[in-house]
């Protein structure tokens, strides 16, 4: 059940060395105007090449299977995919006897009995999140006015990322972050009580994310140092804004028109050229394994693009669920 | 859709002040034990009474109106409800005209258009949890061997949980918390790899808790500032055990059979006895609230009991997923 | 999953003899009025005590649980339940030595391990329709304008159903019957392609009621014998209005605005006086079943409004996934 | 939402005259063999060329895009895709103005303010079908020993096949038929109470095709002529096999490891080469349409291959929902 959402509902499929990965998007209103250079800008973003990103770089050219004619949306289900060109064919067997610390190689192998797609993690790699950028340009559409914007906060506790990238690489080591993900003119009453609340969508799409490994909202981690008379935010006008933000833009889950503030923590990429004593399951010891090939020292530079797709794909789900509160049948008339 | 799962799925329903608040567990394994007293252990552990907890009592009786017959499961939903008893007839429509900071109060009503049953904050309340707890009392049967265990880390930052608790009463304020929770025993292989990991189901449960602020796994928060070689933990022994457990239990989304590890951060409880200047929809300006009734002063109190069903809920409905995977047909016969 | 339709979603919970049977609706709208009251037009009409019903005869008074405050809905779950009180203590087990040709017995043990309700047929028992038509009175009051209108064609192949249920009575028999169904005021445009074609949640739902065996929409099992250029109904104003109504009130499996029409099948009782040559599992032969007790001699006359329910239900769920279309966020400007 | 199915879930996306059609199919079991030559054999039975269909003849080459890695599913969702290649681009514009009876031109351009792909029906085309076969195929592997058979019954009720298609193709017209699918070792157990009933389940699906009209299990529309002691089917040994089956398979929506036995009715194709005096829009008065372009005579001719897709997905769906059931964890130890 590969998917997210109850209205605008994402599903993706794929995996990193097959031949695409690609996304479904269900119930996009009809009548936007969708082409394939407005995936451009976040697929860029998201893409690798600077300093810190791993050197194989695909061109990530997205083609619309369904959904648009004649460029704009026709209520149809949107499939996009994006064909894998640079693949390399190497050996990923040996990770079936030495799996990679931090990686999905030991759960993946025992969960699918052996028979998953190893190759570049498969369906566990960061690859799909091309595809989930692309339900969030998708998704971003819909949400306008709404917009949301992440940044890097820091990496490995720097905020000179450029300094810090440098030692990590010289360390021939990797680094995690933090990001930062604002987003304004949500409206209010976004979220449903219990199970859908607005920060529990959000939450539950993030840590779908590879590396995730915290999130908060507001005050985050702070609000358990903090006393009720500190934390609260009082109103200060009609529209319900609030003097201060610590709840993060919702109350009772419910989006209140106030700043969506959240951020999210990524581990360092588990892949490092250093060699790491690990356990061999052939030799049924431990013995050092070296990883070659292709990897990002921070997988974080890559992340912005892809938490605000997370966060649009969100508000246009619950937006679109929304709707339904404003449906007025004749049942008024028959009180 | 007040629901979670997808295979042992959770339903709530009622209201804080309506006649009962219940759950619905659909998917319930046939032939297990299940009586009315199995609930009394965690549903006293949630009960207020205690010291920084609220003056408001519930008997919180377990009724089973569906699923079970002559003590043992049945296949079918089982349906337990709550009676709501000490229920206070007093007036909350002035929290239409000021809403209470922190709470539910705004955004219910403008996205109920008025029509939010506003009495102690109805579908909004924690009172709801009791139904969740029941939810996580069935959870755990079907989760065995598994085990999770919450505890409170601190309260307001402050380890000494009574005195700060003093302090808060006496400066008629209220306080936030970290709850830690550990899971043992629960099998590797749980998890869907990216919309269902284990870890992001864990955080969209816990996240429809009320006054969640954070969700942290493994490293959490900290692994923004680690380095790969520091965070990855290195594979010992042929059951995939770790020599460190920076993950928090999982690999890919997937539960590797290591201890999962987990902390949540809740806030202040909203309510308290201080005057809050905040705005009145009313006079168009704003106005000092005085909130008086029963509330909690530190409502992490309260929460161990719940974050382990979240957990428990989670893994059961997992494990049940997980069956699939036992799967064979006669399809490899015909190969 | 023992749940119903995409927005407006049905839960029903419950078995034969146990406490009480009950349904859940998420996604009523807020605004509604709604009491014990309005429900009882409809339970009556499908109550036992008539000729050819069955003797059990239950009050079913609706006890509304949620969801509901000061007479109207709330916007959260509306849950309903009507406690069992006319139940016996008769002694069931014997159906799982002998299973009761036509009835749930041996599928049941034998899905549930001996473990289901098997009391009445425990959650299989017909008695979980008065759930499902308090559903359908909440759906009704969503769908108005449209209304339902359902009534039986025959019993026994016999216009003249007072005639043949003397017939059947006489026979210590049961007979099966034809409902039809109308849906006036309609609004075109419901359903969705594919999977949710409005005529193909119907069907799912008329088929989740016992007893029924065959569907049929429009031309039904006629369409079959025609030419193309009979079946067509040509079209005859700009409202989407038809000279014929083959089609049964859809076009690619969307409302057209045209009266709604199908007709159900249902099967005789398969509880009968008469005694039944059938297997006994504890003798490894066969042997007489002789049924005792209070039964249907046609359940068919019991079927009207639930069938009306299952068509408003319907309605009332595509109405509201219908309102994801009148969304239009900024996008439109953007372009 | 465009998907069928728990947990082996089928999502169709794709438009008759777009880039492509295909379908994703979740849960598919790790490690079964998937080639694209699997597909053939029923995706030639679907195809079209023979008297009676359409001279639009796709090549329907499956692409799997994921899923599969050496011949053998992963575990990840396998999409598979077919391009459209045998498109005209001729002007289906007019078709909004007159849409044609039958079609669904009229709901669709209605229901999408005129954003729908009008284009050879777009979404609501029969083209999907050849996805929905492919889906078919990877269940079929599932459902295995499980294995569904459907034959033509006959056409336009006659059981002379060639002799009734001579005679529609001299009238220019089309005609509807009859099909019947009987499902063999499927086993018991499959079906959940109230609404996935097996037969519900089934009817749903079949219901989504283009031009069914009735589905019949067991007896059927004979049913409501019949007596309980005529239609209740005796138990004859202690696997559960009965004397006769006018149940067609299914107890209480269950399977009863009985031969699964139903049948679909067809409408005659509405596209039809005789002109129909039907509503023009634009000219706001009746005026005859002339269809041009290719069609089936008698689409029914190509639906065996669908229908028992249908069957195999939902008993595909079931068989692993069924795995459930299997789950045993410590909980019998505990009491």
């Amino acid at each position: 059940m590969n998917s997210f959402g109850s209205i605008f509902r994402v599903s993706l499929f794929g995996e990193s060395h097959g031949s695409s990965v690609g996304v479904t998007c269900d119930n996009v209103p009809p009548g936007i105007s969708l082409q394939e250079e407005d995936f451009e800008k976040d697929i860029n973003r998201r893409k690798s090449g600077r300093k810190g990103t791993t050197p194989r770089i695909e061109s990530d050219i997205p083609i619309i299977l369904s959904g648009v004619c004649d460029g704009v949306t026709t209520g149809a289900p949107v499939t996009v995919i994006f064909n894998n060109e640079n693949t390399r064919s190497k050996d990923y067997s040996m990770f079936r006897d030495m799996p990679r610390p931090g990686h999905s190689d030991f759960t993946a192998d025992l969960k699918y009995n052996g028979f998953n797609d190893i190759r570049g993690g498969g369906m566990f790699s960061a690859r799909l999140t091309v595809a989930l950028v692309a339900a969030g340009v998708i998704a971003k559409k819909i949400c306008l006015p709404a917009v949301y914007t992440a940044n890097i906060v820091h990496i490995g506790g720097n905020e000179n990322i450029e300094e810090e990238l440098d030692n990590v690489l010289a360390d021939h080591d990797s680094v995690g972050g933090l990001v930062s993900c604002i987003g304004k003119n949500v409206p209010a009453g976004l979220g449903e009580p219990f199970f859908k609340k607005f920060e529990a969508q959000l939450a539950g799409i993030i840590f779908s994310l590879p590396a995730v490994k915290a999130f908060e909202i507001g005050s985050g981690v702070k609000a358990s140092q903090m006393r009720g008379s500190e934390h609260n935010d009082c109103f200060i006008s009609a529209d319900g804004k609030t003097e201060t933000n610590n709840s993060g833009g919702t109350l009772g889950g419910i989006t209140s028109g106030n700043i969506i503030d959240f951020r999210v923590t990524f581990k360092p990429t588990p892949s490092i050229s250093r060699p790491q004593n690990t356990y061999s399951f052939n030799k049924k010891t431990r013995d050092n394994l070296v990883i070659e090939g292709r990897h990002d020292a921070c997988l974080t530079l890559r992340t912005p693009a892809i938490v605000e797709a997370c966060a649009a794909i969100v508000t246009a789900d619950l937006l679109l669920y929304n709707t339904i509160y404003n449906y007025r049948g004749k049942h008024n008339d028959s009180q």
